[in-house]
């Protein structure tokens, strides 16, 4: 019998979830397990952490992946995307706060991965250009323009596991006058070092994460001012003198800005931080989830299998409060169903299951609900895997007095500690307050004397 | 019989020179016309031609086609590119001056069109997703991805005519120090409004039209400071105070930019004005032209049709001192050729043709000889077509003309004056120096109370 062959699009958080969990299975002693191929755009693996100055375009002409900044540290507690198998206090030898840099997460992320063990499965810089599925062979052929050798490159695959992520492609929307605004207009995508915008008063567009943390850090880098402009409901936080949230912006007027409430204020840049788009430009209609960012996005049977075809898998399309965790925990449920571990059930069976919980989506109310939410989806993956028990639950709490610590004080919650619930280990605390520490290399990180908070009682 | 489909992708100057071309035919009483869709990615024809305040990633998550910036005035004389049939005098009713901006040369470029003819064929936000070509039913398949419906289409045809340009994806080189700059650094394609990088001291890294102009703009909008940096020759104008070339960029230490000639320099912003690369996402290796910026790419017969499948046509792929009436000539010998009333010669006789070309292409020795080459490749094709006469040689004098004009001052050469191959008009001349004129809108350019030369006599 012929192995099965798999073809993972993207080689970040979700396609090295999906690499790991076959791996795991071949250390394992499974047998005949299926042939994979790795495609990724970028030149290195770790998708949406890999820092990259380039914006737009990358130099082969693909837009850049990468929608991280300098300076961007973790706006959520480590304790809640840590490995039940791969601890922080494994990976680093000592106890570190609680919001680590993103070349610190990066490291640590990466640590647990066998690169080399790995890296044999991915080919870089070979972004997707199309992917048909042919009925009559049950096969996709995937085509990928590989830019080392600049040629394209064709294959037939049994399975598609789509690991490209959803926060990549800009929402940009338009305000009237943009066109004439005298100042850079960019969107958080490309949003890349906040010194740029030192002196500046800035304009953020949007209330959500981005805003929240782009702001955070024009404030932190020296902007002259902030103001942030929501739609429909404001932060909210107790912001610093320097920093304000105003109803949407109606227009501009050259570098004046113009708001719902009749306020206006001059700006040197405006910066979009609203949202992404789902983009697929390599899949036909009838392959192509269409959805907007939530949690439950329709057609994905336990947020995976795609409906009509489940022989195509999405991995990481959810709204995120868990992230890495979640993924391998997708990835590992794939696997199984891959190996015939898991049944697949019956369309008509699939299309119920599928209804709970889009039935229970529905009925959200509140980001407490949602953390909740998010937790039993990934306890309902995770109890047919052999995935190592994690306390998802607990981590859902963590993430629910993280909430609070961010209204307690939006510029000081990263100066907070969490207690590991794989560990138990008490998180150090940063040695002066976030907003005076400006390195945010790996090295500087460590060289920190965070403080023991136990020996401090 | 059944009349043949034509797909032209993109309505830019190049797919707009076809449709206007086919349109010229159905006037002129041709009949069985083959059927004609015109697939544009922006939502209005024009091309590069419409300036667009984006960057990066367009509102559909497509990569952003308009590399024009504000202030952007003609770097040619407009009588290097008037049209036989519709001189700038019918345009504008009165003499105006060589180097108008951005938006009077496209409003004279648009006048021309017969917009509601035109429009029928073009369905605007749809980008290319995939082409293939049946060599059974010698047929192309095209599928678009329709934006406004959020749906893909998927339709046959005999030809497809690539006119999606080659100025739109930045070829964008690293130097070593990138990822750690405190600044913005952008390719020339991102390029929008220089007030942005007023008071900034600036580096632009290229030594070609971009830098040039850009740099121009930049020191003219108030940049403290303007270094463009060379790679092998320095354009070696005779630049005002506050611009300087320098050999170049080894790397940067956070904001100070290190040359080659051992020389350092502290650094706002960085604009690269190194190029565009040939990208065509939506063809596969069988159908996709690979060459470089040149005045003569191999594989196209007469510039135009691909070697390995002549039904598959490039229109403007050459480097460019002539444009518009280039395209006009390619596009009307492109139509002649799907009629039937230009034989296509067969395959070996065809490369015998490039060959001669490809030949005298690499014999070339400046820039003068660049300029009759394209002259006679220009002549070449229009000879066999009914396309009204045009004075191509005279108009390639014009551009020797430029050439020396831009020498004597790189920021005055603007105030010059030519004289129209097609009617003889002098243009007139700008009221002050172009350094002095901040405007540049239709509006405020035809509001200049331009100088009338012969009168001065």
């Amino acid at each position: 019998m012929n192995n099965k062959k798999i073809a993972i699009l993207g080689a970040g958080p979700s396609g090295l979830a999906q690499l790991r969990a076959f791996e795991a299975a071949r250390r394992a002693g499974v047998k005949n397990l299926p042939e994979i191929v790795c495609y990724e755009k970028q030149n290195a693996i770790g998708g949406m952490w890999n820092y990259t100055w380039r914006t737009g375009l990358d130099k082969n002409g693909e837009p850049v992946h990468g929608s991280m900044y300098r300076y961007l540290w973790s706006n959520g507690p480590k304790e809640c995307l840590e490995f039940a198998d791969y601890s922080f206090d494994e990976h680093f030898g000592q106890a570190i706060p609680s919001y680590p840099p993103r070349a610190v997460l990066r490291d640590y992320i990466m640590g647990r991965i066998d690169q080399q063990a790995i890296s044999k499965y991915i080919r870089f810089e070979c972004p997707v250009r199309w992917v048909t599925y042919d009925d009559s062979t049950n096969m996709f052929t995937v085509t990928v323009m590989n830019h080392k050798t600049g040629e394209q490159e064709t294959n037939e695959f049994d399975y598609v596991v789509v690991a490209t992520g959803h926060f990549s492609t800009p929402n940009m929307p338009y305000f009237k006058g943009l066109e004439n605004f005298h100042g850079r207009v960019l969107h958080a995508h490309d949003f890349r070092d906040a010194l740029e915008f030192a002196g500046q008063d800035l304009l953020l567009i949007g209330a959500s994460f981005s805003a929240e943390d782009i702001g955070s850090q024009c404030f932190k880098y020296g902007a002259k001012s902030v103001t942030l402009s929501y739609r429909d409901q404001p932060l909210g936080f107790d912001w610093p003198e320097g920093m304000e949230e105003r109803p949407l912006l109606t227009h501009v007027d050259g570098n004046i800005g113009y708001f719902a409430d009749g306020t206006s204020k001059h700006f040197d840049s405006i910066v979009m931080c609203t949202g992404y788009l789902f983009h697929f430009p390599f899949l036909p209609d009838e392959l192509r989830l269409k959805t907007h960012n939530c949690l439950y996005p329709d057609n994905l049977y336990k947020g995976i299998f795609f409906q009509n075809n489940p022989q195509l898998i999405y991995l990481g399309m959810q709204d995120q409060y868990f992230t890495f965790n979640m993924f391998d925990v997708q990835a590992w449920y794939a696997r199984d169903v891959i190996l015939g571990k898991i049944p697949l059930p019956e369309k008509e069976q699939r299309l119920v299951d599928m209804h709970h919980w889009l039935e229970r989506h529905e009925q959200l109310d509140g980001e407490h609900d949602n953390i909740d939410f998010q937790a039993s989806y990934i306890r309902d993956l995770h109890k047919m895997t052999d995935y190592p028990e994690f306390a998802v639950e607990e981590q859902g709490e963590l993430f629910k007095t993280w909430l609070k610590d961010k209204q307690k004080g939006i510029m000081t919650f990263r100066e907070e500690s969490y207690t590991s619930t794989v560990t138990g280990t008490v998180a150090t605390q940063l040695p002066a307050p976030w907003l005076d520490i400006k390195g945010d290399s790996l090295e500087s990180f460590m060289a920190l004397d965070f403080i023991d908070v136990e020996s401090q009682d």
